[in-house]
């Protein structure tokens, strides 16, 4: 009985009776006499019954929420409501106190900025126990539905001296003395002085560096940090994220479509399995949270439905054209309710009708293709010319209830000419690119490829509002603490 | 038919006279006749008939090393030697042109420098093409293994405010217009109007925010890029390479050793199991590398042999001070060949006392315990003073042969009185780390934890000698190419 199991383990056998040492954290001390324990491994506490009678007050009274313990004893059938086991503990010993008069976290209801703010403890409250074993099943998940599939996973450089997407907001990395950098003859910063021998910063996608590894290894993902300089002080951004980012060769558009359709149930669909009681949890935590909205703002369904609903369903395919007509034609168009109103083709979506055309016009997930070539980046394939003369370009965009773009991809254009026209188009530096352009030289093919914004899925299947909570140590304006 | 099938999955299956769909890139095209094909899905290529007689010249002219071409028609048994299956191709197409005048990659070998030079390209040779497979192996075998012992993936911060083990250096990250940034009164740099509002840099480990999860979620692991600004051009150095660094409540340092020579094995066994062929590429690759030197300095054992020896044997276990006993008795001690002599206790070890521990004395991995506390990080847990007034800490370095340190570790100091001391000692500010002293003094408990430089492990299991070769895209002094 030296050996210590985890709480999950003992919850899960069927066995009683028998000899256990556990460890974890107090999360209650009732009567003097019932601890609930929890050790991480499940949302679900196990209750220690302590023998107060036969206990040195000293060691009851160090017995308080947050303390660290070992306790063992019998596991017996428990005759309480709410578990079917409890530990009948012999033996307690307190391996680490917690002062219940300066621990920050209490039995209470906590606000989820008062828990952000206390990011280094929050992990062992319910709501962030259950956030961050999602969280690794969805990652794990990941993993395991492309090494099924035979993809290569690939770890693309982080700093990168190309800026060819970031548009400005990229994070500058340097080895410099930020107060005096070194100059040369015309008094410019000398950044052959600098640790990479020029400018570099931090990535804002691992797709270019993706695709070459595609033209050889037919199919590659990457699944690393993100980062984007972007001022925005919102519910739904971060400095820095996780993006998951598949290419594949000799993928086109609809083969590109149907591999994010089957990753998103795939992830899923693991995470409602694995973890089931953490999203019990999480649906119940959401309900509570909705009861405070008038009723007409609560959701339709709970969160185990909308996330059964997702697997059940085929997301809605459409193209961007189609989309549109949609919404010229839409309630709120017509009635002005939009704040930007759709009049013609061309513009980029708003959230708003994004979520009108998945919440309300399709109810389920939606897949809009073929967007404007204006819009969009460089990189992607460019359709033919339309009967109306409407330029557009491969891409794919899958929107989330609640969400909105969880998934941007597109198949991309590998004809030379084509590619390099458009980037002197918008002005993006070839001889920058010249191992990108490479790829088009030698053994170009159709590829496709898209990315996934990691905290985006996370905050879909685990019902949060803030991004900021779905990540350990968010990164926003301001704000770098941990 | 129309569904293309990859050419592992063709070569595994024992059909023939089945119509199939290939799509690859061309290594070499023999008498017009005989194109090897490989698509990246595994080291060996599909021999490709094409009946040259009926082929328009002109198409045949385009079958060249380096092409992306599609081809369909029946698999049929071979008759010629080294492959099972060929396919009689009946429709060849070339779906992406490689002119042969300028293809970097020719058919016939390159120094591993030129592919160095060419890294976008490098995937498409046999040599790399198993390491990058070797590689997502060897990644996903951590995932899974910690998965199966229920820890959670935790993605700790890249930008973080705080430096303390980072000793100068770090990679600043910043906002700022390097060649303008904004001062305050007292003309120095106002870090206040910065992204983050502070000095920021890029992490050089996890493990401190790891910590905070392990204290409650019981057992994590972090796998995750971080940075060293360190100026050294050596094969065995990176300035951004992949950590796994798993921390665990509840575990001494015994249990840390236990893990870490689990997962070891774990992973190489998983790659010798899942990537068979690859490695034995790279077997014959440095046997015929080895042939190069004289008699004396090639390895006793192969590629293959030392990876199954690693999984047949313990690692040997001991003290830093047992370790300095056999340094100063050794042969090359003795006779002065090593360039740094052992006399004494206390300073740290070089890479010829390691490699002679690992490579001539015990003939196997070794994982060397309690080091001087003077030369190890300050969150370490400190033992008693030993009869001889010798203070260590309850660190483990894992040394394995050619490679040195693949694994250091240690219990973590969990005594708040003992840690703040240390700290003091040592100058590490502890206003800067308040949430990592806040685990101390709310339910501590002991913990332990390690880390595994990934590109080290993988330079192990592919038998590479540079570090450049087994990251697809290496960072490095004056190099942040592609």
């Amino acid at each position: 009985m030296s050996q210590r199991i985890k709480i999950k383990a003992l919850l899960e056998s069927e066995q009683t009776d028998i000899q256990v040492l556990v460890k974890g954290w107090v999360r209650t001390f009732r009567n003097n006499q019932f601890i609930a324990l929890n050790d991480g491994s499940t949302n679900s506490n196990l209750q220690v019954v302590v023998d107060f009678e036969n206990t040195d007050p000293a060691l009851l009274k160090r017995i308080t929420t947050g303390a660290a313990i070992s306790a063992s004893g019998t596991l017996v059938a428990s005759l309480g409501k709410g578990q079917k086991v409890e530990l009948k503990a012999k033996v307690i010993e307190v391996l680490g106190d917690c002062d219940p008069e300066t621990y920050p976290i209490q039995p209470k209801k906590h606000s989820l900025e008062f828990l952000r703010e206390n990011a280094h403890l929050r992990f062992r409250t319910n709501t962030f126990g259950a956030i961050f074993r999602v969280r690794n099943s969805l990652a794990f998940a990941i993993h395991q539905f492309f090494q099924e599939r035979g993809f290569v996973y690939l770890h693309t450089p982080i700093i990168t001296a190309s800026d060819a997407e970031g548009a400005g907001e990229t994070f500058h990395v340097t080895n410099f003395d930020l107060a005096n950098p070194p100059k040369d003859d015309k008094g410019e910063i000398d950044f052959k002085e600098d640790f990479f021998g020029r400018p570099t910063n931090l990535t804002v996608s691992g797709q270019l560096e993706g695709e070459l590894g595609a033209m050889a290894l037919s199919d590659i993902y990457t699944f690393g940090p993100t980062f984007r300089a972007e001022n925005s002080n919102t519910t739904r951004h971060l400095a820095e994220f996780w993006m998951i980012e598949p290419e594949m060769a000799f993928y086109d558009l609809n083969d590109n479509m149907d591999l994010a359709e089957a990753l998103l149930k795939y992830v899923i669909k693991y995470a409602l399995d694995k973890n089931a009681e953490d999203i019990e949890f999480l649906t119940q935590r959401l309900l509570e949270e909705e009861k405070q909205k008038p009723q007409n703002e609560r959701s339709e369904m709970s969160l185990t439905e909308k996330l059964q609903f997702c697997l059940d369903n085929d997301f809605e395919r459409l193209t961007y054209t189609e989309a549109i007509d949609i919404l010229k034609e839409s309630t709120p168009n017509k009635k002005k309710k939009f704040q930007y109103l759709v009049e013609g083709w061309g513009t980029d979506l708003q959230s708003e009708h994004e979520r009108y055309l998945v919440e309300k016009h399709f109810k389920k997930p939606v897949i809009l293709t073929d967007y404007p070539k204006q819009i969009k980046a460089f990189y992607m394939r460019q359709n033919e010319t339309d009967a109306n003369g409407n330029e557009t370009v491969r891409a794919m965009d899958i929107l989330f209830p609640g969400i909105g773009e969880i998934v941007g991809g597109s198949q991309r254009e590998e004809r030379l000419d084509k590619l390099e026209q458009r980037m002197d188009e918008m002005g993006i530096p070839k001889e920058e690119l010249w191992w990108y352009l490479d790829t088009r030289r030698f053994g170009a093919c159709p590829h496709a490829g898209f990315g996934l914004g990691f905290e985006r899925l996370v905050l879909f299947v685990t019902g949060m509002g803030n991004i900021r909570d779905v990540i350990p140590f968010p990164r926003f304006p301001k704000n770098a603490e941990f």
